[in-house]
């Protein structure tokens, strides 16, 4: 199963690298725990809506556009994740190799 | 603020009022409680990953899928909410008069 807790975590910690800044600089912007903002990162517990919308004010990045790398990161994650097909003439080949 | 869990709730009703289903069919296909996907679609609880995926799931629809319609309600949101702007000619012309 997909979780998006841990999906949004590596994004936060993706975004707060590129801008080569610390937890610390970020958890005091937004005026969150440095714990709670290091577990959000490692997708250990679930972000609030009031605390993302923090979160994503210390980063100067707008909700949306962050809901949207999200969504790219899961649909990447959908891909990876989807069901493997055999072609159907492979699969007779087996089956009168067999 | 823009909160996420309104729009959530809003994306949520509105998919599966578009699929004409009720509460019941959803919560009932997402083994959720029907008290809980109530109060999820009016933005009153923080769906857990771990449930939002089960209602996607009930909704045939892939959680990326569902983020990137969320990402473009909170943009239309953030758009209307963008603070306004006077030009700079009408705010001249309002002290002359003043």
């Amino acid at each position: 199963m997909i979780l998006l807790r841990r999906e949004i975590g590596e994004a936060l910690r993706q975004e707060r690298q590129s801008q080569g800044r610390t937890l610390r600089d970020v958890s005091a912007a937004a005026a969150v725990s440095l714990g709670y903002l290091s577990e959000l990162e490692r997708g250990e517990k679930e972000a609030s809506s009031e605390m993302l919308s923090a979160i994503c004010g210390a980063l100067e990045l707008p909700l949306s556009s962050f809901l949207s790398t999200v969504s790219d990161r899961v649909a990447e994650t959908e891909a990876m994740s989807a069901p493997v097909q055999l072609p159907v003439a492979s699969a007779r080949a087996a089956r009168s190799a067999a």
